[in-house]
Protein backbone atom coordinates (compact mmCIF):
# COMPACT_ATOMS: atom_id res chain seq x y z
CA UNK A 1 0.00 0.00 0.00
CA UNK A 2 0.84 3.65 -1.01
CA UNK A 3 1.10 5.78 2.59
CA UNK A 4 -0.87 8.95 2.10
CA UNK A 5 1.27 12.58 2.10
CA UNK A 6 1.73 13.73 5.49
CA UNK A 7 0.13 16.90 6.50
CA UNK A 8 2.21 19.82 4.52
CA UNK A 9 2.61 22.00 7.55
CA UNK A 10 3.38 19.24 9.18
CA UNK A 11 6.71 18.84 8.97
CA UNK A 12 8.23 18.18 12.59
CA UNK A 13 6.08 16.84 15.72
CA UNK A 14 7.13 16.88 18.87
CA UNK A 15 6.93 13.89 21.24
CA UNK A 16 6.70 14.14 24.69
CA UNK A 17 7.03 10.31 26.90
CA UNK A 18 6.05 11.14 30.55
CA UNK A 19 7.25 8.94 32.76
CA UNK A 20 4.99 8.67 36.17
CA UNK A 21 4.19 7.05 39.03
CA UNK A 22 0.10 6.88 39.60
CA UNK A 23 -1.09 5.47 42.49
CA UNK A 24 -2.30 2.07 42.18
CA UNK A 25 -5.80 1.57 42.88
CA UNK A 26 -6.47 5.98 43.60
CA UNK A 27 -8.14 6.56 40.12
CA UNK A 28 -9.33 10.17 40.77
CA UNK A 29 -4.72 11.37 42.08
CA UNK A 30 -3.98 9.47 38.84
CA UNK A 31 -6.91 10.94 36.19
CA UNK A 32 -5.63 14.44 38.05
CA UNK A 33 -1.89 13.27 37.64
CA UNK A 34 -2.74 12.60 33.62
CA UNK A 35 -4.35 15.36 32.84
CA UNK A 36 -1.61 17.46 34.56
CA UNK A 37 0.89 16.04 32.32
CA UNK A 38 -1.03 16.04 29.01
CA UNK A 39 -1.56 20.04 30.15
CA UNK A 40 2.47 20.19 30.48
CA UNK A 41 2.75 18.92 27.66
CA UNK A 42 0.25 20.85 26.13
CA UNK A 43 2.24 24.18 26.95
CA UNK A 44 5.32 22.51 25.57
CA UNK A 45 3.64 22.43 22.38
CA UNK A 46 3.69 18.74 22.02
CA UNK A 47 2.57 16.96 19.14
CA UNK A 48 2.23 13.50 20.63
CA UNK A 49 2.47 12.63 24.13
CA UNK A 50 2.70 9.34 25.67
CA UNK A 51 1.83 8.14 29.23
CA UNK A 52 2.39 4.88 30.56
CA UNK A 53 0.61 1.85 31.05
CA UNK A 54 -2.92 1.81 33.21
CA UNK A 55 -1.71 5.22 34.25
CA UNK A 56 -5.25 5.64 35.51
CA UNK A 57 -5.44 2.29 37.82
CA UNK A 58 -2.04 1.96 38.59
CA UNK A 59 -0.87 -1.90 38.21
CA UNK A 60 0.22 -3.99 41.05
CA UNK A 61 -3.43 -5.13 41.70
CA UNK A 62 -3.83 -7.00 45.15
CA UNK A 63 -7.20 -8.48 43.75
CA UNK A 64 -9.61 -8.58 40.49
CA UNK A 65 -11.62 -6.22 43.10
CA UNK A 66 -8.98 -3.61 43.47
CA UNK A 67 -8.98 -3.63 39.31
CA UNK A 68 -11.81 -3.52 39.10
CA UNK A 69 -12.33 -0.28 41.05
CA UNK A 70 -9.96 1.45 38.86
CA UNK A 71 -11.52 0.25 35.65
CA UNK A 72 -13.20 2.78 33.19
CA UNK A 73 -14.95 2.95 29.90
CA UNK A 74 -14.10 5.16 27.36
CA UNK A 75 -17.23 7.01 27.32
CA UNK A 76 -15.93 8.15 31.01
CA UNK A 77 -15.97 11.87 32.26
CA UNK A 78 -12.41 11.50 32.61
CA UNK A 79 -11.70 10.99 28.63
CA UNK A 80 -13.97 14.12 28.00
CA UNK A 81 -12.07 16.13 30.50
CA UNK A 82 -9.08 15.18 28.52
CA UNK A 83 -10.46 15.69 24.88
CA UNK A 84 -11.50 19.17 26.84
CA UNK A 85 -7.60 20.14 27.29
CA UNK A 86 -6.79 19.22 23.92
CA UNK A 87 -9.67 21.71 22.28
CA UNK A 88 -7.95 24.19 19.93
CA UNK A 89 -4.62 21.52 19.77
CA UNK A 90 -3.58 19.16 17.23
CA UNK A 91 -1.75 17.32 20.06
CA UNK A 92 -2.25 13.77 20.25
CA UNK A 93 -2.24 11.73 23.52
CA UNK A 94 -1.88 7.59 23.93
CA UNK A 95 -2.00 6.63 27.60
CA UNK A 96 -2.90 3.38 29.21
CA UNK A 97 -5.79 2.74 31.16
CA UNK A 98 -8.09 -0.14 32.67
CA UNK A 99 -10.91 -0.70 30.68
CA UNK A 100 -14.32 -1.55 32.08
CA UNK A 101 -16.10 -3.34 29.44
CA UNK A 102 -19.14 -5.32 31.79
CA UNK A 103 -17.98 -8.63 32.72
CA UNK A 104 -14.38 -8.24 31.25
CA UNK A 105 -11.58 -5.83 32.19
CA UNK A 106 -8.80 -4.83 29.48
CA UNK A 107 -5.74 -3.77 29.60
CA UNK A 108 -6.23 -0.96 26.96
CA UNK A 109 -4.56 2.27 25.40
CA UNK A 110 -6.69 5.07 23.94
CA UNK A 111 -5.53 7.74 21.69
CA UNK A 112 -7.19 10.67 21.96
CA UNK A 113 -7.35 13.91 20.57
CA UNK A 114 -9.43 17.03 20.58
CA UNK A 115 -12.02 15.40 18.23
CA UNK A 116 -12.32 12.47 21.55
CA UNK A 117 -11.19 9.26 21.63
CA UNK A 118 -9.68 7.92 18.55
CA UNK A 119 -9.13 4.54 19.13
CA UNK A 120 -9.08 1.97 21.90
CA UNK A 121 -6.66 -0.95 21.58
CA UNK A 122 -6.87 -3.74 23.96
CA UNK A 123 -3.18 -4.83 24.87
CA UNK A 124 -3.15 -8.77 23.12
CA UNK A 125 -0.09 -10.16 25.03
CA UNK A 126 -0.42 -10.12 28.62
CA UNK A 127 2.34 -9.87 31.13
CA UNK A 128 2.40 -12.36 34.37
CA UNK A 129 0.40 -11.61 36.89
CA UNK A 130 -2.31 -9.42 34.39
CA UNK A 131 -3.46 -12.99 33.46
CA UNK A 132 -5.31 -12.96 36.22
CA UNK A 133 -7.14 -9.60 36.21
CA UNK A 134 -7.62 -8.74 32.44
CA UNK A 135 -8.86 -10.42 29.23
CA UNK A 136 -6.22 -10.91 26.26
CA UNK A 137 -7.24 -8.37 23.14
CA UNK A 138 -8.93 -10.15 20.21
CA UNK A 139 -8.38 -7.45 17.51
CA UNK A 140 -4.93 -6.59 15.84
CA UNK A 141 -3.22 -2.98 17.13
CA UNK A 142 -4.53 0.22 15.21
CA UNK A 143 -2.90 2.59 13.22
CA UNK A 144 -4.61 6.03 13.76
CA UNK A 145 -3.71 8.99 11.07
CA UNK A 146 -3.14 12.53 12.95
CA UNK A 147 -2.00 15.62 11.62
CA UNK A 148 1.37 14.51 12.27
CA UNK A 149 1.65 10.63 10.77
CA UNK A 150 0.93 7.32 11.85
CA UNK A 151 0.54 6.20 15.01
CA UNK A 152 0.75 3.08 15.91
CA UNK A 153 -0.19 1.63 19.36
CA UNK A 154 1.39 -1.49 21.42
CA UNK A 155 1.61 -1.73 25.06
CA UNK A 156 4.56 -3.24 26.98
CA UNK A 157 5.08 -6.82 26.32
CA UNK A 158 3.65 -6.35 22.94
CA UNK A 159 6.40 -4.67 21.66
CA UNK A 160 8.47 -8.06 22.78
CA UNK A 161 6.69 -9.54 19.61
CA UNK A 162 8.41 -9.12 16.51
CA UNK A 163 5.26 -9.74 14.51
CA UNK A 164 3.44 -6.64 16.17
CA UNK A 165 5.76 -3.98 14.92
CA UNK A 166 6.17 -5.54 11.71
CA UNK A 167 2.25 -5.78 11.22
CA UNK A 168 1.88 -2.04 12.17
CA UNK A 169 4.84 -0.68 9.94
CA UNK A 170 3.22 -2.77 7.15
CA UNK A 171 -0.24 -1.19 7.85
CA UNK A 172 1.75 2.33 7.45
CA UNK A 173 2.79 3.38 11.17
CA UNK A 174 5.17 6.28 11.09
CA UNK A 175 5.62 5.95 15.00
CA UNK A 176 4.41 3.52 17.49
CA UNK A 177 3.41 4.54 21.42
CA UNK A 178 4.06 2.81 23.51
CA UNK A 179 2.76 2.62 26.76
CA UNK A 180 4.59 0.15 29.47
CA UNK A 181 5.53 -0.68 32.81
CA UNK A 182 8.81 -2.36 32.72
CA UNK A 183 9.02 -4.27 35.95
CA UNK A 184 13.19 -3.94 36.67
CA UNK A 185 15.38 -6.87 35.94
CA UNK A 186 18.70 -7.53 36.92
CA UNK A 187 21.32 -6.77 33.29
CA UNK A 188 24.77 -6.86 33.17
CA UNK A 189 26.55 -3.86 34.20
CA UNK A 190 26.66 -1.09 31.32
CA UNK A 191 24.15 -2.35 29.39
CA UNK A 192 20.93 -1.00 28.66
CA UNK A 193 17.29 -2.71 29.68
CA UNK A 194 16.46 -6.00 27.68
CA UNK A 195 13.07 -3.72 26.59
CA UNK A 196 14.71 -1.06 25.36
CA UNK A 197 17.68 -3.11 22.77
CA UNK A 198 14.45 -4.52 21.91
CA UNK A 199 12.59 -1.86 20.95
CA UNK A 200 15.95 -0.17 19.01
CA UNK A 201 15.92 -3.37 16.82
CA UNK A 202 11.87 -2.91 15.91
CA UNK A 203 12.33 0.57 15.44
CA UNK A 204 15.64 -0.17 12.89
CA UNK A 205 13.99 -3.66 11.62
CA UNK A 206 10.80 -1.65 10.25
CA UNK A 207 12.13 2.12 9.39
CA UNK A 208 9.46 3.43 12.74
CA UNK A 209 9.98 5.96 15.44
CA UNK A 210 9.01 4.31 18.43
CA UNK A 211 7.84 6.32 21.82
CA UNK A 212 8.00 4.38 24.90
CA UNK A 213 6.29 6.08 28.27
CA UNK A 214 7.58 3.65 31.45
CA UNK A 215 6.83 4.12 34.91
CA UNK A 216 8.71 5.62 37.52
CA UNK A 217 8.83 5.14 41.19
CA UNK A 218 8.03 1.95 43.37
CA UNK A 219 4.93 0.61 43.70
CA UNK A 220 4.26 -2.41 45.94
CA UNK A 221 7.56 -3.46 46.26
CA UNK A 222 7.51 -3.57 42.17
CA UNK A 223 10.72 -1.40 41.21
CA UNK A 224 10.22 -0.23 37.59
CA UNK A 225 12.55 0.16 34.77
CA UNK A 226 12.19 3.99 34.47
CA UNK A 227 13.22 3.23 30.63
CA UNK A 228 11.04 6.04 28.93
CA UNK A 229 13.09 6.24 25.51
CA UNK A 230 12.12 7.92 22.33
CA UNK A 231 13.59 6.04 19.41
CA UNK A 232 14.36 7.02 15.44
CA UNK A 233 13.67 5.21 12.71
CA UNK A 234 17.23 4.19 12.61
CA UNK A 235 17.25 2.23 15.97
CA UNK A 236 18.82 5.01 17.83
CA UNK A 237 17.65 6.64 21.30
CA UNK A 238 17.13 10.53 20.84
CA UNK A 239 15.60 11.13 24.27
CA UNK A 240 15.53 9.29 27.35
CA UNK A 241 13.96 10.05 30.61
CA UNK A 242 16.00 8.16 32.82
CA UNK A 243 15.90 7.51 36.42
CA UNK A 244 13.59 9.80 38.18
CA UNK A 245 12.99 11.05 41.63
CA UNK A 246 10.33 8.99 42.03
CA UNK A 247 7.52 11.27 41.05
CA UNK A 248 7.97 11.88 37.18
CA UNK A 249 10.09 13.03 34.30
CA UNK A 250 10.09 12.64 30.71
CA UNK A 251 11.45 12.52 27.23
CA UNK A 252 11.10 15.26 24.75
CA UNK A 253 12.19 15.10 21.06
CA UNK A 254 11.41 16.38 17.40
CA UNK A 255 11.07 14.18 15.02
CA UNK A 256 10.78 13.90 11.47
CA UNK A 257 7.88 11.12 11.10
CA UNK A 258 7.46 11.69 6.79
CA UNK A 259 11.22 10.12 7.05
CA UNK A 260 9.53 7.09 8.13
CA UNK A 261 8.33 6.00 4.95
CA UNK A 262 11.80 6.23 2.91
CA UNK A 263 12.51 2.56 3.79
CA UNK A 264 15.27 2.20 0.89
CA UNK A 265 18.58 1.04 2.70
CA UNK A 266 20.43 1.27 -0.62
CA UNK A 267 20.38 1.36 -4.16
CA UNK A 268 18.94 -2.22 -4.09
CA UNK A 269 17.25 -2.73 -0.78
CA UNK A 270 13.97 -1.16 0.42
CA UNK A 271 13.01 -2.70 4.46
CA UNK A 272 9.80 -4.11 3.69
CA UNK A 273 9.95 -5.04 -0.09
CA UNK A 274 13.11 -7.33 0.86
CA UNK A 275 11.02 -9.43 2.79
CA UNK A 276 10.47 -12.98 1.48
CA UNK A 277 6.75 -13.34 2.61
CA UNK A 278 6.63 -16.43 0.13
CA UNK A 279 8.87 -17.92 2.31
CA UNK A 280 7.76 -17.15 5.97
CA UNK A 281 5.36 -19.51 6.07
CA UNK A 282 7.81 -22.41 4.96
CA UNK A 283 8.93 -25.17 7.26
CA UNK A 284 12.28 -24.91 7.70
CA UNK A 285 14.15 -28.14 6.38
CA UNK A 286 14.93 -30.76 9.54
CA UNK A 287 18.48 -31.88 8.99
CA UNK B 1 6.38 -29.74 18.42
CA UNK B 2 8.55 -31.02 21.33
CA UNK B 3 12.03 -30.72 20.76
CA UNK B 4 14.06 -33.66 21.55
CA UNK B 5 16.17 -34.45 24.89
CA UNK B 6 19.78 -33.19 23.94
CA UNK B 7 22.89 -35.71 24.04
CA UNK B 8 23.45 -36.57 27.65
CA UNK B 9 27.22 -36.14 27.97
CA UNK B 10 27.19 -32.99 26.20
CA UNK B 11 25.97 -30.12 28.42
CA UNK B 12 28.56 -27.82 27.44
CA UNK B 13 29.36 -26.91 23.65
CA UNK B 14 32.19 -24.77 22.84
CA UNK B 15 31.55 -22.04 20.54
CA UNK B 16 34.42 -20.35 18.05
CA UNK B 17 33.41 -17.64 16.07
CA UNK B 18 36.42 -17.07 13.57
CA UNK B 19 36.77 -13.12 12.27
CA UNK B 20 39.06 -13.79 9.39
CA UNK B 21 40.09 -11.83 5.87
CA UNK B 22 39.69 -14.00 2.99
CA UNK B 23 41.14 -12.01 -0.06
CA UNK B 24 38.36 -11.99 -2.92
CA UNK B 25 38.71 -14.19 -5.58
CA UNK B 26 41.43 -15.54 -4.32
CA UNK B 27 40.40 -19.14 -4.15
CA UNK B 28 43.13 -21.46 -2.76
CA UNK B 29 44.51 -18.51 -0.38
CA UNK B 30 40.62 -18.78 1.10
CA UNK B 31 40.80 -22.30 1.25
CA UNK B 32 43.65 -22.91 3.33
CA UNK B 33 42.35 -19.75 5.25
CA UNK B 34 39.14 -22.02 6.29
CA UNK B 35 40.88 -25.37 6.57
CA UNK B 36 43.55 -23.64 9.25
CA UNK B 37 41.01 -21.89 11.12
CA UNK B 38 39.11 -24.86 11.84
CA UNK B 39 42.25 -26.53 12.39
CA UNK B 40 42.80 -24.65 15.34
CA UNK B 41 38.92 -24.38 16.54
CA UNK B 42 39.53 -28.24 16.28
CA UNK B 43 43.04 -28.09 19.02
CA UNK B 44 40.59 -26.01 20.43
CA UNK B 45 38.14 -28.64 21.16
CA UNK B 46 35.22 -26.28 19.74
CA UNK B 47 31.97 -27.93 19.27
CA UNK B 48 30.70 -25.42 17.16
CA UNK B 49 33.22 -23.32 14.67
CA UNK B 50 31.19 -20.43 12.54
CA UNK B 51 33.46 -18.53 10.03
CA UNK B 52 32.49 -15.46 7.97
CA UNK B 53 30.01 -15.30 4.57
CA UNK B 54 31.69 -16.33 1.40
CA UNK B 55 35.07 -17.20 3.36
CA UNK B 56 36.02 -18.82 0.04
CA UNK B 57 35.39 -16.37 -2.17
CA UNK B 58 35.34 -12.84 -0.65
CA UNK B 59 32.87 -10.56 -1.11
CA UNK B 60 33.47 -7.57 -3.22
CA UNK B 61 33.32 -8.82 -6.69
CA UNK B 62 34.53 -6.71 -9.10
CA UNK B 63 32.26 -8.63 -11.90
CA UNK B 64 30.22 -12.09 -12.02
CA UNK B 65 33.16 -13.38 -13.74
CA UNK B 66 35.28 -13.07 -10.50
CA UNK B 67 32.55 -14.36 -8.60
CA UNK B 68 31.73 -17.16 -10.96
CA UNK B 69 35.65 -17.95 -11.01
CA UNK B 70 35.19 -18.98 -6.90
CA UNK B 71 32.38 -20.57 -6.91
CA UNK B 72 32.66 -23.84 -5.87
CA UNK B 73 29.84 -26.64 -5.52
CA UNK B 74 29.24 -29.07 -1.97
CA UNK B 75 30.89 -31.68 -3.70
CA UNK B 76 34.45 -29.59 -4.06
CA UNK B 77 37.34 -31.17 -3.30
CA UNK B 78 36.92 -28.48 -0.49
CA UNK B 79 34.66 -30.20 1.63
CA UNK B 80 36.22 -33.08 1.67
CA UNK B 81 39.06 -32.02 3.18
CA UNK B 82 37.40 -30.16 5.86
CA UNK B 83 35.54 -33.06 6.89
CA UNK B 84 38.89 -35.00 6.77
CA UNK B 85 39.76 -32.74 9.35
CA UNK B 86 36.66 -33.14 11.39
CA UNK B 87 36.98 -36.95 11.20
CA UNK B 88 36.94 -38.74 14.68
CA UNK B 89 35.93 -35.21 16.32
CA UNK B 90 31.93 -34.22 17.60
CA UNK B 91 33.14 -30.22 15.84
CA UNK B 92 30.26 -28.60 13.46
CA UNK B 93 31.55 -26.04 11.15
CA UNK B 94 29.10 -23.16 9.36
CA UNK B 95 30.65 -20.97 6.87
CA UNK B 96 29.71 -19.14 3.78
CA UNK B 97 30.64 -20.17 0.15
CA UNK B 98 30.26 -18.89 -3.01
CA UNK B 99 27.85 -21.81 -4.33
CA UNK B 100 27.99 -23.02 -8.25
CA UNK B 101 24.65 -24.44 -9.21
CA UNK B 102 25.04 -24.55 -13.07
CA UNK B 103 24.12 -21.04 -14.79
CA UNK B 104 23.20 -19.87 -10.90
CA UNK B 105 25.76 -18.78 -8.53
CA UNK B 106 24.41 -19.00 -4.59
CA UNK B 107 25.24 -16.82 -1.86
CA UNK B 108 25.47 -19.93 0.49
CA UNK B 109 26.49 -20.82 3.72
CA UNK B 110 27.30 -24.96 4.39
CA UNK B 111 26.84 -27.16 7.78
CA UNK B 112 30.08 -29.70 7.77
CA UNK B 113 30.86 -32.18 10.27
CA UNK B 114 32.75 -35.86 10.23
CA UNK B 115 30.16 -36.82 8.15
CA UNK B 116 30.08 -34.38 5.27
CA UNK B 117 28.06 -31.24 4.33
CA UNK B 118 25.05 -32.34 6.71
CA UNK B 119 23.30 -28.60 4.64
CA UNK B 120 23.57 -26.16 2.41
CA UNK B 121 21.70 -22.88 2.59
CA UNK B 122 21.11 -20.53 0.12
CA UNK B 123 20.63 -17.06 1.89
CA UNK B 124 17.14 -15.51 0.90
CA UNK B 125 17.49 -12.24 1.57
CA UNK B 126 20.56 -10.32 -0.61
CA UNK B 127 21.90 -7.63 0.02
CA UNK B 128 23.01 -4.46 -1.98
CA UNK B 129 25.42 -5.83 -4.76
CA UNK B 130 24.98 -8.84 -4.10
CA UNK B 131 21.84 -9.03 -6.12
CA UNK B 132 24.25 -8.41 -9.05
CA UNK B 133 25.72 -11.47 -8.87
CA UNK B 134 23.52 -14.25 -6.82
CA UNK B 135 19.91 -15.37 -6.73
CA UNK B 136 17.98 -15.46 -3.96
CA UNK B 137 17.43 -18.75 -2.19
CA UNK B 138 13.83 -20.42 -2.78
CA UNK B 139 14.02 -22.47 0.53
CA UNK B 140 13.52 -21.61 4.40
CA UNK B 141 16.51 -21.68 6.37
CA UNK B 142 17.84 -25.30 7.96
CA UNK B 143 17.88 -26.44 11.81
CA UNK B 144 20.52 -29.36 11.75
CA UNK B 145 20.17 -31.64 14.71
CA UNK B 146 24.23 -32.28 16.45
CA UNK B 147 25.26 -33.68 18.97
CA UNK B 148 25.23 -30.61 21.02
CA UNK B 149 21.75 -29.06 19.92
CA UNK B 150 19.85 -27.87 16.93
CA UNK B 151 21.48 -25.32 15.02
CA UNK B 152 19.58 -23.18 12.69
CA UNK B 153 21.98 -20.82 9.78
CA UNK B 154 21.30 -17.42 8.97
CA UNK B 155 23.41 -15.24 6.39
CA UNK B 156 24.20 -11.69 7.19
CA UNK B 157 21.13 -9.59 6.08
CA UNK B 158 18.64 -12.54 6.58
CA UNK B 159 19.01 -12.16 10.75
CA UNK B 160 17.63 -8.20 10.19
CA UNK B 161 14.13 -9.99 9.17
CA UNK B 162 12.71 -10.75 12.61
CA UNK B 163 10.40 -13.40 10.32
CA UNK B 164 13.55 -15.34 10.07
CA UNK B 165 15.00 -16.12 13.38
CA UNK B 166 11.23 -16.62 14.23
CA UNK B 167 11.21 -19.34 11.95
CA UNK B 168 13.94 -20.71 13.15
CA UNK B 169 13.23 -20.76 17.00
CA UNK B 170 9.69 -22.42 16.01
CA UNK B 171 11.33 -24.97 14.54
CA UNK B 172 13.89 -26.26 17.44
CA UNK B 173 17.25 -24.12 16.89
CA UNK B 174 19.03 -23.79 19.59
CA UNK B 175 21.70 -21.74 18.09
CA UNK B 176 21.17 -19.64 15.26
CA UNK B 177 24.90 -19.79 13.10
CA UNK B 178 25.79 -16.23 11.34
CA UNK B 179 28.43 -16.39 8.78
CA UNK B 180 28.27 -12.50 7.74
CA UNK B 181 30.12 -9.95 6.33
CA UNK B 182 28.68 -6.66 7.71
CA UNK B 183 30.28 -3.55 6.16
CA UNK B 184 30.91 -0.91 8.98
CA UNK B 185 28.41 2.00 9.01
CA UNK B 186 28.89 5.31 11.10
CA UNK B 187 26.96 4.90 14.18
CA UNK B 188 26.29 7.43 17.31
CA UNK B 189 29.65 7.25 19.84
CA UNK B 190 29.62 4.87 22.43
CA UNK B 191 26.92 2.58 20.24
CA UNK B 192 26.94 -0.88 19.07
CA UNK B 193 26.84 -1.97 15.69
CA UNK B 194 23.49 -1.84 14.77
CA UNK B 195 23.03 -5.79 13.88
CA UNK B 196 24.66 -6.37 17.13
CA UNK B 197 21.63 -4.92 18.85
CA UNK B 198 19.14 -6.36 16.57
CA UNK B 199 20.99 -9.89 16.70
CA UNK B 200 20.59 -9.35 20.60
CA UNK B 201 16.86 -8.70 20.28
CA UNK B 202 16.38 -11.71 17.65
CA UNK B 203 18.10 -13.99 20.73
CA UNK B 204 15.95 -12.57 23.46
CA UNK B 205 12.66 -12.80 21.52
CA UNK B 206 13.53 -16.71 20.76
CA UNK B 207 15.60 -17.56 23.73
CA UNK B 208 17.95 -18.95 21.32
CA UNK B 209 22.06 -18.25 21.34
CA UNK B 210 23.33 -16.58 18.36
CA UNK B 211 26.60 -16.68 17.23
CA UNK B 212 27.93 -14.70 14.29
CA UNK B 213 31.08 -14.76 12.34
CA UNK B 214 32.16 -11.21 10.58
CA UNK B 215 34.99 -9.78 8.25
CA UNK B 216 38.05 -8.70 9.52
CA UNK B 217 39.86 -6.19 7.35
CA UNK B 218 39.16 -3.80 4.32
CA UNK B 219 38.68 -5.18 1.09
CA UNK B 220 38.57 -2.88 -2.14
CA UNK B 221 38.03 -0.16 -0.05
CA UNK B 222 34.79 -1.30 1.99
CA UNK B 223 35.89 -1.85 5.62
CA UNK B 224 33.79 -4.37 7.50
CA UNK B 225 32.20 -4.03 10.94
CA UNK B 226 34.36 -6.52 13.00
CA UNK B 227 31.15 -7.47 14.93
CA UNK B 228 32.11 -10.83 15.57
CA UNK B 229 29.93 -11.76 18.78
CA UNK B 230 28.18 -14.78 20.74
CA UNK B 231 25.08 -13.54 21.78
CA UNK B 232 23.05 -15.93 25.03
CA UNK B 233 19.59 -17.09 25.01
CA UNK B 234 18.87 -13.37 27.02
CA UNK B 235 20.23 -11.40 24.43
CA UNK B 236 23.58 -10.50 26.10
CA UNK B 237 27.12 -10.91 24.60
CA UNK B 238 29.21 -13.31 25.97
CA UNK B 239 31.94 -13.39 23.53
CA UNK B 240 33.12 -10.86 21.01
CA UNK B 241 36.24 -10.77 18.56
CA UNK B 242 36.82 -7.54 18.55
CA UNK B 243 38.67 -4.71 16.16
CA UNK B 244 41.85 -7.06 14.98
CA UNK B 245 44.67 -6.44 13.17
CA UNK B 246 43.59 -6.80 9.82
CA UNK B 247 43.96 -10.58 9.50
CA UNK B 248 41.91 -12.51 12.10
CA UNK B 249 40.71 -12.61 15.89
CA UNK B 250 37.74 -14.86 17.47
CA UNK B 251 34.71 -14.79 19.85
CA UNK B 252 35.46 -17.83 21.94
CA UNK B 253 32.62 -19.00 24.63
CA UNK B 254 31.05 -22.08 26.20
CA UNK B 255 27.28 -22.29 26.06
CA UNK B 256 24.84 -24.27 27.28
CA UNK B 257 22.54 -25.12 24.66
CA UNK B 258 19.87 -27.08 26.74
CA UNK B 259 19.22 -23.66 28.53
CA UNK B 260 17.68 -22.42 25.06
CA UNK B 261 14.83 -24.88 25.15
CA UNK B 262 12.98 -23.79 28.72
CA UNK B 263 11.13 -20.33 26.45
CA UNK B 264 9.45 -19.52 30.18
CA UNK B 265 9.70 -16.25 31.65
CA UNK B 266 7.45 -15.90 34.09
CA UNK B 267 4.57 -18.30 35.98
CA UNK B 268 2.15 -17.12 33.18
CA UNK B 269 4.29 -16.47 30.34
CA UNK B 270 6.28 -18.51 27.58
CA UNK B 271 8.22 -16.82 25.01
CA UNK B 272 6.83 -18.98 21.70
CA UNK B 273 3.42 -19.93 23.33
CA UNK B 274 2.74 -16.60 23.77
CA UNK B 275 2.40 -15.88 20.39
CA UNK B 276 -0.89 -14.64 19.09
CA UNK B 277 -0.63 -16.56 15.58
CA UNK B 278 -4.56 -15.67 15.47
CA UNK B 279 -3.73 -12.15 15.27
CA UNK B 280 -0.79 -11.94 13.20
CA UNK B 281 -2.48 -12.20 9.64
CA UNK B 282 -4.89 -10.20 11.24
CA UNK B 283 -5.03 -6.52 9.34
CA UNK B 284 -4.73 -3.40 11.37
CA UNK B 285 -7.58 -1.24 12.18
CA UNK B 286 -7.09 2.26 10.46
CA UNK B 287 -8.70 4.52 12.35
Amino acid sequence: MTAPALNPDSGVARVVCEQLAPRVGDLAHNMELALDAVRRARSDRADIVVLPELTTSGYVFADTDEARRTAITPSDAFFADLTNLLAGTRTVAVLGFCEDAGPTLYNSAAVVDADGVRAVYRKTHLWDRETLFFTPGEQMAPVVTTPHGRIGVLICYDLEFPEMSRRLATAGADLIAVPTNWPLEERPDGERPAEIVQAQAAARANGVYIACADRSGTERGQAWTQGTSVINQYGWITATAGATDGTRHRAVTDVFLHLARDKSLSPHNDLLRDRRTDLYAQESPQL
